[in-house]
């Protein structure tokens, strides 16, 4: 399809802009019968729904949840089950970490455990990136024989681990329970060539419990998403688009920067990122835009939060639009149901909006709407060709 | 798919059951505009759909009819087309008959031919089984040279014929020609490796013939479905599901038992399965219970037996509602739209409730009604990884 998609697009001079709302999908609330987005006040978002042509983008598979990282590799036209990508690797991007081939990452959470090395948080109530600092300088002492081992914070209770070395393989378990009440897994390797960085990492972390059994606010940590840097196909090039990210968090600037986007600095707002979309706009032809507040209400199970979340981003919409883009799409990586407080496997409602769109009778953007949309319910990695074509930059296939 | 779902299966103490409805689809009778579903009184059906996720399942291909197999294994999450199993393997199954590998199975029917030998009626009648126990006894001194014959009544009409020896396939046409006022066909070999095993099939055909002459009230045999005995990925280990099935109909036994399900035994009737499923409701997390009665119906061409099929089935939703299932399915195998009196290739209704479903606007299980459901049409082997994800029995994919 990618190879496909580059052999027919030609240039233009057509502006597009892709608006991910992390965790966009929800499910109705039992008391009210309605999801988040059936009960936001979202004005905005309703009359661009009515001009625009609207469904649901399944990201994976049927049932299948996604995590963030196969979320937007899907909606970046990627089919997230043929290119794989371990968190780690995104995490490391996402901090500009300068990740070189043959480096392990792994995802690492500080998280707490009681007197009998049980989790009791998995996210050590997402403690403030400077006590994740402080953390991550006494895990900077540990030494393996061997390996060199790379530690950097990210962001709260999130820190990357690096391990440097000939002969390591990411094809390792995770330590991560996904559980409280458990005590952090062993790892385990997942092929012969990984023996010998389980065995890394497992010392790493009988380190890390030791320097950090009397530390506060997190004494322990938990490692997951293990992975090598893959080589993808390169975003620009295969749509010919000058590709701009504007996102506050670092997995998703990771993310667009290992598709070869141009990752923009901007602030720590969602405002700090319409302004500094407005300041690109002439630089770039496409720009994925992230909003990560509908996702984290969603994991900590706040509907409320996740309704007001959505109508915050509501309240920007027009200032995109003031932008004049010729292609205008608003959708999300995955669903963060807050009645399940984490991630779903439930389609994503999907509004693409362009003169050429062909508006359908949906009125509402939500869950159930845009499954009656002429979008229909499609893979995610199918949104990019349309909106291509939408921004009239793929000619057509035969003559 | 299956590989991707044995990868994401994790353990919870949820129930599911999967309903299934032997031909549950039909079409529209020309007289009324509305189909079996939409003439039905179904109070409890439709009380479900509302509370439900609808839509509509195909189960092999679009204008492809499924056979009884092929729509249960697509039910199962087998891809019918990637997992090819002849009805003599299923039907043999059924009757617990000890299939070793390399035995080559076929199913077989009691039929009438007239004096010319051509098909007068396909199935004499559907004689009962005791009949046909005496008939079979005259195919049971069938000898062939090299090849060990083997023959057993089913119910009914039907019988398996099993030919035991060294270098025999299963690649065969079938003797029956699907038609009345035609004879019976000789079998062919679809590979040169089957040639042997074609002339065993038609020494033992034209041997039938005669000892079966002055016979009533079936004077003849037809031949279809000849398969050896596959390899299929066991359904407990890829879904990590302790797996029920309660089928009084030994071919729906014999399929849940060919991926590896508990068969558990019951009456002759779906009161006795509903029974079954309640005295094993804590053994098991799944459970698939067959529903005959409205294939039986449609099979005859019988539009109102269809009508109160359902009728019948659905007085029992209230029993299963109330052992409490965390997911309950309710779909067919296939279509069989009494005014074909056959099988029909149109996508079935299916709704999927939990509390994790998402209802949508669909308030009549019916097949116009489903076409609307937020679970759009799907291959029905997309429908074992959503229910697997309603029962949260789905880690996600990627981080």
């Amino acid at each position: 399809m990618l190879e496909l998609i580059r052999s027919l697009a030609i240039p233009n001079t057509t502006k597009i802009v892709l608006m991910s709302l992390d965790g966009l999908g929800g499910l109705p609330r039992p008391e009210t019968g309605k999801s988040e987005l059936e009960t936001a006040r979202v004005p905005n978002l309703t009359a661009l729904a009515s001009e625009a042509a609207c469904g649901l983008l399944r990201h994976v598979a049927p049932g299948i949840t996604p995590g963030s990282g196969p979320g937007h590799l899907g909606l970046f036209g990627y089919d997230p089950l043929a290119y794989q990508v371990g968190r780690g690797v995104l995490e490391s991007l996402g901090i500009e970490f300068d990740l070189r081939a043959g480096d392990v990452a792994a995802r690492g959470n500080f998280c707490t455990v009681d007197s009998a090395g049980l989790i009791t948080d998995r996210r050590a109530g997402r403690i403030k990136t400077e006590a994740s600092v402080l953390l991550v300088d006494r895990l900077k002492t540990i030494r393996l024989p061997g390996v060199e081992v790379l530690v950097e914070p990210v962001q709260e209770h999130r820190f990357v681990l690096v391990l440097r070395g000939t002969g390591l393989s990411g094809r390792l378990t995770e330590t991560d329970p996904q559980a409280l009440g458990k005590p952090p897994l062993p790892v385990k390797a997942l092929e012969p060539a990984a023996v010998r960085t389980a065995e890394a990492v497992n010392a790493f972390v009988e380190q890390a419990r030791r320097l950090l059994a009397d530390a506060a606010p997190a004494n322990m940590v938990l490692l997951r998403g293990f992975d090598a840097l893959p080589e993808l196909p390169r975003f620009p090039e295969v749509y010919g688009l000058r590709a701009a990210a504007i996102a506050a968090y670092p997995m998703y600037r990771g993310l667009a920067k290992l598709v070869g986007m141009d990752v923009i600095k901007t602030g720590a707002t969602f405002a700090d990122e319409i302004t500094t979309l407005r300041e690109h706009w002439q630089a770039y032809d496409f720009f994925f835009v992230h909003y990560k507040d509908t996702d984290k209400a969603g994991e900590d199970g706040k509907f409320d939060a996740k309704v007001e979340a959505l109508e915050r981003f509501d309240a920007f919409i027009p200032a995109v639009r003031a932008l004049g883009p010729d292609v205008l799409v608003v959708t999300g990586d995955h669903a963060t149901p807050s009645i399940l407080a984490g991630h779903g496997w439930q389609p994503v409602p999907v509004l693409v909006w362009s003169r050429y769109c062909g508006a359908d009778p949906v009125t509402l953007f939500a869950e159930r709407a845009c499954a009656a949309g002429t979008l229909g319910v499609q893979p995610a990695h199918h949104l990019m060709p349309l909106v291509m074509a939408n921004a009239l930059r793929l000619t057509k296939f035969g003559a």
